[in-house]
């Protein structure tokens, strides 16, 4: 183990202070486990005490409220911001403890009062039904960070310092989830952490050596490994081992105030006139080597318990009807002292509480953990100035690369949003793909972020940069959330395919702001903007690998009221709507348009109107006239649909011209739900008003087919509606022959609409002809041209 | 840089030899990204020679090269299997012309030949519309890696090495896909791979220093920082480094050789007599630094193009239409002097083809490659010996941990396996939770692997143990994806909720399969074979972060060819679809079962037949007779959803005789698609028969309930189906309560029945009142035990 040096003071006066405050926190934790009455231990404990179903994790616990309470003394003496994350999520009730402890939970939760009722309900409470998880979940205040799914912690923690010099973030990361490659992924912060513009991370790597039932990795790797492994990632680590709270508190407690001035150091070196933030220094990084359920049971019916797996969640069963078991935990409970932690008011006593900071200064009640509070409007240029102009009169005459747009309005919004007195509240998180996706616009505004060195060769690259470009859809995913979180403003642009990688930390994201939403004292916050391109319709050399939209199909379940999928289907619909995701607060925006040259069909002020109404009649599209219904109803949602659903009315009218074909686009997703099911959700007057009660409709879809049908049902014959997308046909090929292939070819909609059609008469042979004809021709041209590679193209035309 | 020493033998003659292959392979190389014709170069090289788009990745390729012709050496020198893994897979031109010079391709491809013709067609195919991707993938012939999702080449190398103890695994990992979470998290080998019954892997890392457009953090790391990274999580890596082939070939051969040296060293050591297969040694690891497009142009325009991110696709752009950049083309293609490669009939000459490997040695040829190939069928005991004993006569009356018994089927698998001349083709994989998810039967056949020091207090871990059990979904799915790929048989057993961490990995190993089955040179490989428990319904005290059944969703759309949902209401229908998974090939099977205690119904014989009839009508559950129609029928598909169908169904019967109730219970998910949608797809007079033509059907579903919706568009009257299910409201919890906030218990499943029935008559009024009465009972039971909770609560029940 390194030594520490003492440059700190730690009074004996101030140990025993702190070793009371912690005596009080693991009391709690201990209580909320187990007790359902009788919490303050005034009568001798009994069966009825103790709740019905013990579910709960200790094994964390103590170690947790130790930094807890550390870094109160240290935010007290430095009068500082600090940001505490909860890795090891599952020690909820020792979070729950020290926010108790400091009066934030009563603040926020006036039931959950300070005195013998408060103290029951807390206990009752947790991990009860209709209580709260037994992690640090979106009911804990001060926290931004889930305790359920593993591995974000540090992700997490980057993203909250991003853009704010002032605060600190400790970040305990438990030896479980460091095994998880997400975590594993994201010690790479010092690569990113600008030492100026941005906040500082102090990890916390809390090795009790164990998981559920095994040890972990980590937890058997040498202390020389540990620092190999985290040295050469730019990490400075100092071990503090030990089970022995009067050695390792104070050892803990110079590793942290250490710690503190390194990162002091390192900032006010990088932070000098002229400094661009950078620095060759290591960061500082604690490594706690303390036992699992440290201060519980030591054995239990002569199994060892304390520091072995034994101790993760509950390490005394049966307490209700095992008499021994309930005087063990009744001798537990005891050494903490409870008649010294309350007064006879259960009232936590003032030389505990006062050890808290103030205020704001509290961790449960920092407004960087409630980030709505700190949030300011982003300043958004007026999106006219970046519309494509399109002529009424020549609609898709012209090609773009429709993203575009977004890169030059995103150039200027990080131009209006980072002033002389502020650092900027907005940033791009991309997996190095940035300018594949034609958003390079931002480059002109400024660079990519590395704080390792930089070469004249490189490309937009430098220390001050603020487009975030790692080749991790998880860091990428997880900064943003970590970023809106703490109150700020971004996108994370990548690859529709490869945005399934971190499809579960979105999910867990909208949960977060599901249950957020019911939250009064939590503020909006701003969305999560994702922008999903390079989709499966014109990945042309990438193939099938490429080409996979199904994170639409993971986001329709989620909460009605966060989250939302746009369509847009050329530029200036989607400016349209980057504009409204970036003043929305609360919601996931998944945006799904490609960068490939499309069509550009609607003027700015009609993309305004049609992105607001969510899907609209494309009158100059169609032939109908108004008195009377449609023969068939053709609909586009996506940009390659939507190109050829016109391109197919087109045909038909052209050949057909006595045929009444209706265009419809539908550009938010959400609107195709009942109105009961999303607040977006269209009533049944309106789906009517565009769909009619009868007519066949032919619906061309950007993504899996089926994702429309599931929206439809209970509107009015939802059989009617015949949808195309992409069916899973994927190979490297051109862009008309993955339509072909897929089915949602203009000719094969033109057949599907005349075999659907009300009305067919004459010319109706001959058009059916023509496109069996362009058809045939397509595979003609495929059997010529791919005439060399029989035995791999013949698979995708049998 | 780590000075190497010289321990193998490298004659000039021999380097001289190799930088032939080298330029053969990196001629072929450009030759495919940039040509159509005249690809020999016989004649000046003219606009019309070169391809249209051009489309691929130059930059990767030239180290991939050079890495495959220096394992073939030692494949010579050593006879040895090695499989090589391509983590820079968009290098896929530089494998397919490796692969094509060993004489591999054209055997498996006939029609691209060994000679001028065939040549053609490498190149004609390469990145183009009918052709192969621009990425290695499953068309080429030695990879079991698709190089499109970055991340998971060591995790796929560690699956192909586990039980392999033959094998050696040459794993390139780019230094873009190292920045990925899950290659990051997979460095981890060393704590898992046992030197005795396991083969080894090599990690390449081949650090070019650039992704797409910026640099890597470990291309800008220093050696040192490398060394830490790499040696503290128990590599020992050499470094090679340079520009110059005939220095860098040679410090790259010595570098593999002493690798290979010193794998056989740990292995023979580990593999001595008594031995556990344990070592204290650090596995080695090589560092390759070369110049990203190595021996492509240095400089493009006097732009600098090699060493740069400008190398990474196509360095040479518009070469149709600028002569200048053609005439380097030619220069470029000349300088590998393709007249010394290809005799007159465009035969690589035999000087150069004679340095590949023979048969099955060649990587292009190794069966490890194409696993159907080595699968030894699996020892499945008889099933009925775990089956639970369930009176026909009192079915649901006894509750059991439905995934107990798999886990008793595994472990006797595990033993019938594992024989004295062959260490075992079977595993399970799971992150820390095989007790948790009630399986821990299977370490009464073996233990829980770990390479890193253990204790005495350890429960059932081992060195020698083969449950691999890692905080990492991505490992595990990934693992057992490379485990099965090499013909080998697994388990991966997961949370239902976290199983989308790896969701985007099982939808490309989906794809991956979809292909395979279109290439009949691959051979069948066994299934991937993922449980899913610890089920939304019943995650009591975690809540809803571990609420969440949307991996059904993302699996619904994917290749009907190879996706499989099981939906087993109990343990006697688990039992025989494990047994039905395990046997099957070339299918992802999700199979979703909760692992608390749960009601069982069917006996062995009912559970076999209904499996295989995949969804039945329940007559001891229905009280229709066969001559009449039902007035409503009842669906349940999943362990929860059955069980309060069938309550509805009993309280229905109890309180309305005269009502004709049948109960259908769906298993196999797919049968509701229609037949041509899926190989279990049911036919219309199928359907029919089970759920009628116009009747209702209430049914009560497993997971978010428009996923059932969307498989029944097409069918007739689907309007009529009023599903419930998970409608994302989740919480701190009991199970009932559960039931209560998704609207799917009993009592608002009979409720939903009397609103669509065709028949309601007397009594029907008084059990409406009942379900009500029952159902204000629950929610005034959650106000009085609840109301502690008021600020926390109250949002759940607003």
């Amino acid at each position: 183990m390194t030594d520490i040096q003492t440059t700190a003071s730690y009074t004996d006066t101030e140990l025993d202070a702190d070793l009371r405050w912690w005596a009080a926190a693991n009391y709690l934790t201990v209580a909320q486990i187990y007790l359902q009455d009788n919490v303050l231990l005034r009568k001798p404990l009994i069966p009825q005490n103790i709740k019905p179903r013990l579910l709960g994790h200790w094994g964390t616990s103590p170690a947790l409220s130790m930094i807890y309470l550390q870094v109160n003394r240290l935010i007290k003496e430095t009068d500082t911001d600090w940001l505490y994350i909860t890795g090891p999520g599952h020690g909820g009730p020792a979070l729950v403890a020290s926010v108790y402890l400091e009066g934030t939970y009563s603040e926020i939760y006036p039931k959950i009062s300070g005195d013998a009722e408060g103290v029951r309900r807390l206990c009752r409470q947790f991990s009860t039904p209709g209580g709260i998880p037994s992690h640090v979940s979106v009911q804990t205040p001060g926290s931004i960070h889930e305790g359920g799914e593993l591995g974000y912690a540090l992700i997490h923690a980057a993203g909250a310092a991003y853009d704010n010099p002032d605060l600190l973030v400790a970040c305990v990361v438990g030896d479980g989830e460091a095994e998880t490659g997400p975590l594993s992924g994201s010690w790479k912060i010092p690569a990113f952490l600008n030492a100026k513009r941005d906040g500082a991370v102090l990890p916390i790597l809390q090795l009790n050596g164990y998981k559920i039932s095994g040890p972990t990795v980590l937890g058997r790797s040498t202390d020389e490994e540990i620092t190999e492994y985290l040295h050469g990632q730019g990490w400075d680590p100092v071990f503090v081992e030990g089970d022995d709270p009067n050695k390792v508190f104070p050892a803990f407690r110079e590793a942290l105030v250490d710690s503190y001035d390194k990162i002091r150091e390192i900032q006010a070196a990088a932070r000098a006139d002229g400094g661009d933030g950078a620095t060759d220094q290591h960061w500082p990084a604690i490594i706690l080597r303390t036992p699992k359920g440290w201060t519980g049971p030591d054995k239990v019916d002569g199994k060892q318990i304390e520091g072995t797996h034994w101790a993760h969640q509950v390490p005394l069963s049966g307490v209700k009807t095992n008499p021994e078991h309930l005087k063990q935990l009744e001798g537990w409970l005891k050494s903490y002292k409870p008649d010294e932690i309350f007064d006879d008011d259960g009232v936590v006593v003032e030389s505990i509480t006062t050890l808290a900071p103030e205020g704001d200064k509290r961790m449960g009640s920092s407004p960087y953990a409630n980030g709505g509070r700190l949030t300011r409007p982003l300043k958004i240029p007026a999106i006219e100035q970046y519309a494509i102009d399109v002529d009424t009169d020549q609609r898709g005459h012209i090609a773009f690369e429709t993203t575009r747009v977004f890169g030059e309005l995103m150039r200027d919004i990080y131009r209006a949003d980072e002033t002389p007195d502020h650092g900027g509240t907005f940033r791009l998180f991309c997996p190095d793909e940035t300018a594949s996706n034609r958003l390079q616009a931002v480059f002109e505004a400024t660079d990519r972020c590395l704080q390792l060195p930089t070469i004249d060769l490189d490309d937009n690259l430098s220390k001050d940069g603020r487009v975030m470009e790692v080749l991790s859809e998880h860091l990428c995913e997880g900064w943003l959330e970590g970023y809106v979180l703490t109150g700020r403003h971004g996108v994370f642009a990548t690859y529709e395919a490869f945005a399934m990688v971190s499809a579960s930390m979105l999910i867990q994201h909208t949960k977060w702001l599901q249950h957020a939403l019911d939250l009064p004292w939590r503020e909006p916050v701003p969305s999560l903007n994702v922008l999903l391109t390079s989709t499966c319709w014109r990945n042309d050399h990438n193939g099938f690998s490429h080409q996979g939209p199904g994170l639409i199909d993971a986001v329709l379940p989620l909460s009605p009221g966060v989250a939302r999928v746009w369509l847009p289907p050329d530029s200036n619909t989607l400016l349209s709507i980057a504009d409204h995701c970036l003043r929305s607060r609360d919601h996931v925006n998944l945006i799904v348009v490609d960068k490939q040259p499309h069509l550009q069909y609607l003027t700015m002020e009609e993309a305004n109107e049609q992105c607001a109404a969510g899907a609209s009649i494309w009158e100059w599209a169609s032939n109908e006239t108004r008195d009377d219904e449609p023969d068939i109803v053709l609909a586009g949602a996506g940009d390659v649909p939507t190109q050829e659903i016109l391109a197919a009315a087109q045909l038909i009218q052209e050949w057909l011209p006595y045929l009444r074909v209706r265009v419809v686009n539908v550009i938010d997703l959400m609107t195709l739900l009942p109105e009961n099911d999303h607040p977006h959700g269209m009533s049944d007057e309106r789906f009517d008003s565009l769909f009619t009660t009868d007519t066949h409709v032919v619906f061309a879809f950007h993504g899996y087919p089926r994702a429309i049908h599931q929206l439809l049902h209970g509107r009015s014959n939802p059989g009617r509606f015949h949808v195309r997308g992409f069916m899973e046909q994927g190979t490297t090929t051109t862009p008309f022959d993955m339509v072909v292939l897929n089915k949602v070819s203009r000719y094969h909609l033109v057949l599907e609409a005349l075999r659907r059609s009300s009305r067919v008469a004459e010319k109706t042979g001959e058009l059916q002809d023509y496109c069996h004809e362009q058809l045939a021709r397509h595979h003609d041209y495929v059997r010529e041209h791919f005439q060399d590679l029989p035995e791999i193209r013949d698979w995708t035309y049998s």
